[in-house]
């Protein structure tokens, strides 16, 4: 097993080639249990099958039954476009199952890995101080984050009772699951707009007395609906009442990147931590959140693991160790994609490729307002579209939904906004032309 | 970014091939900062770099500055050894972005990787209900087991206080780190000869009352020495005293494959959370950890997130979304590498080179017993070997590592064992000789 084959090498890579060359992906359906289990039976034996026909098993059965992220016409949660640039680092990062865990260990994966988190904390114009690491997803890092803003509440201040996290009602379901892990109480506060504004958590720590409130996250670019909080509001009172201020910009952080919306991330410079993913809007394949702090100091007092095996990664004053800043200890080097795609095609080519996905949305805006059966639910801030068709009900949304997908025309998948379900659009891949779209409103 | 490049893909392809024909793979040696800073230095442009260049950044200064886990010299924490097969199918994961986030999104991949869950629950004699999906690392299986305990205890014990978990004084520091996150107590568990037995469980559990004790995590297989806990009579008291049996095999799970040691691992098939981390000794590139559930719908009741847009994921009975059985949302389809791979070379390749590493052991005791400067530490249970070099101070196992790897015989760290440093080796690469043994034996 462990012997380099040229035959399974050649034929792999000829499966590889053929995908990476597809232009555009097919979108695919969704699978059928007894069909997929009726292909894998069998398969898993003692003595093994000729790879030829696992691959043929897995390209003519599987793969078809897998919906492509990164097709076009992929627009709903959230999309993928990874660059082929970032593809096929992925791919070397896999052939060398190269690792970024210590670094004692991986030093040369992690300074370049390194070389894309001070990028980032450069566009968020976070201080010299900041670093972090590449974490596996929004959750994670999320999740790695609060934890370190919890034990840091715990230190410096004596008599905490159970720490409460300042949210907005918009706030993404893993912030929820996140403080549900960690032991925190959420303090919702609602919104104006769906939007999270400073003066709103002002007045909700002032009606509530913000007791044993230790944190406030705020999100630039929700999942929902790509709505920027009030981040310079937010980190105002932040700051008033030395609240840990997290933003979460698992989708939206990207933003950051394109000029004619830079202005919306005004105040996320004052993050004490900051996270996006890379896989969604950066381009990148998956799995790939960034997460930065602010003082990675702290980070490092709540999640440096303690063991007699480990003892010799921690003797080094210049080391940067991954697992320091995260709730992971082994890890892929999961940032090199996006370092590799970075270099090759330059911050400038991201800019330009995040703004077509901003352009498209106001272009899709456009398209609905023109329309006389359709209707904007919300004017679009960063690549989501919220829209409806006037008269429908949720079941004709999932039906169209459903017959969009079997036509291949599109996946689209409808959501809900204020209890009414509504449709919507999540664009990214710079591949999705207006073409598409009017194709999709056509079929309402 | 977004188009096929053939020049871009031969350039990488060529890499990629020669990595995987690499026999054996170069140890490396740890990186220097100001040399990889330097060799970094003005890669991130407005513009972009020819992508030959920065191919020839990473692969003459940065890879060499990984240690390759990979290498069957690599014997420290613990070494990776993924199968041609399973780098190649990796790799395929990579080229397509292949995500196994939902069964409405990715079903061909999940179905897929369910039946190598399947396998290893198999293996391990849980019943049929048993199910789970792949996660990042075991950290982040260790996590997701434990809320799903905390929160079953709480809703099946009304009045319960801090939960506490009882662990041995044996387990790994990711336990430790999780009841932290998790706010919850350990309640340590004194072993004899390094491993938890059912006696002293009860002991424990009858000194101390045992109030608002919830779960006990057992291990098969210490990181640092390879030991099995007393998982039967562990699996007799979780049952007397009704708490959730945890089974953390991050490492040593995968002697489920090897005859010649299955027998320890008897009472496993009572576990309600099982945890094996494929990256490790089941052959697979990084990062891949599998976690089964005896009753998974405890973990849905947990782990399943709730958000507008993500409504339609939950429609129909016999859908498994992996999102629901851990904390985690977009996800690689992180098992299909070792799904390819088992179905390529069968199950009886696999334990085949899994009895590799746990017979080396015993070789490498034996050659330790046989010199005179040399002692054992303890007998070797899996494929872990700690011994001393009688004389030596932890300062001589440090300067003795480093001159192993400057030589690029051996990544060999030493470690600690009931106060003393010792040295340490940790096989499972199959390619690992008793020659390799020798040589670096030869050098204390």
């Amino acid at each position: 097993m462990h012997y380099y084959d040229e035959r399974l090498t050649d034929l792999v890579f000829s499966y590889m080639r053929d995908r990476l060359a597809m232009d555009p992906v097919p979108l695919d359906h969704p699978g059928v249990k007894d069909k997929l289990d009726a292909a894998l039976a069998g398969l898993i034996t003692a003595e093994g099958h000729d790879p030829a026909k696992v691959l043929e098993v897995y390209a003519d059965q599987l793969a078809p039954a897998v919906i492509s992220a990164d097709s076009p016409r992929f627009l709903s949660f959230i999309p993928a476009a990874p660059t082929k640039a970032a593809l096929l680092f992925d791919m070397v990062v896999s052939c060398a199952s190269l690792q970024g865990i210590s670094w004692l260990e991986a030093s040369g994966a992690i300074a370049a890995e390194n070389q894309v988190l001070r990028l980032i904390a450069d566009k968020a114009g976070m201080p010299a101080s900041a670093g972090g690491c590449f974490v596996s997803g929004g959750s994670a890092a999320n999740l790695s984050a609060l934890v370190v803003a919890r034990d840091t509440a715990r230190r410096t201040r004596p008599g905490l009772g159970v720490p409460r996290v300042a949210v907005s009602d918009q706030a993404h379901s893993s912030i929820i699951n996140t403080l549900n892990i960690i032991g925190a109480e959420a303090l919702v506060v609602p919104t104006t707009g769906h939007r999270l504004t400073g003066e709103a958590l002002r007045a909700a720590l002032e009606a509530d007395g913000g007791r044993d409130v230790i944190a406030v996250v705020a999100t630039c670019g929700t999942t929902n609906a790509g709505i920027v909080d009030d981040l310079a509001g937010v980190a105002e009172v932040a700051r008033e009442r030395d609240l840990w201020f997290h933003v979460d910009g698992a989708y939206g952080g990207a933003g950051l990147f394109a000029p004619s919306v830079r202005d919306l991330y005004a105040g996320i410079e004052h993050a004490d931590s900051f996270v996006v993913d890379p896989h969604k809007w950066l381009f990148a394949p998956f799995d790939c959140a960034a997460l930065l702090y602010r003082e990675p100091r702290l980070a490092r007092a709540v999640h440096t693991q303690d063991a007699s095996y480990l003892d010799v990664l921690h003797t080094e004053e210049d080391e940067w160790n991954p697992t320091d800043y995260a709730y992971h200890l082994t890890r892929r080097a999961r940032g090199l994609p996006l370092w590799f795609s970075l270099a090759v095609h330059g911050v400038d080519a991201y800019a330009e490729a995040i703004e077509k996905g901003i352009e498209l949305a106001r272009r899709a805006a456009a398209l609905v307002r023109g329309s006389e059966h359709l209707e904007l639910v919300v004017e679009p801030t960063l690549s989501v579209v919220l829209f409806r068709r006037k008269g429908w009900q949720a079941d004709d949304y999932h039906r169209w939904s459903q017959r969009l997908l079997a036509g291949q025309i599109g996946f689209v998948t409808p959501t809900g906004w204020e209890g009414e379900t509504v449709a919507r659009f999540a664009f990214l891949h710079p591949g999705t032309t207006v073409e598409i779209v009017e194709e999709i409103l056509a079929t309402m």
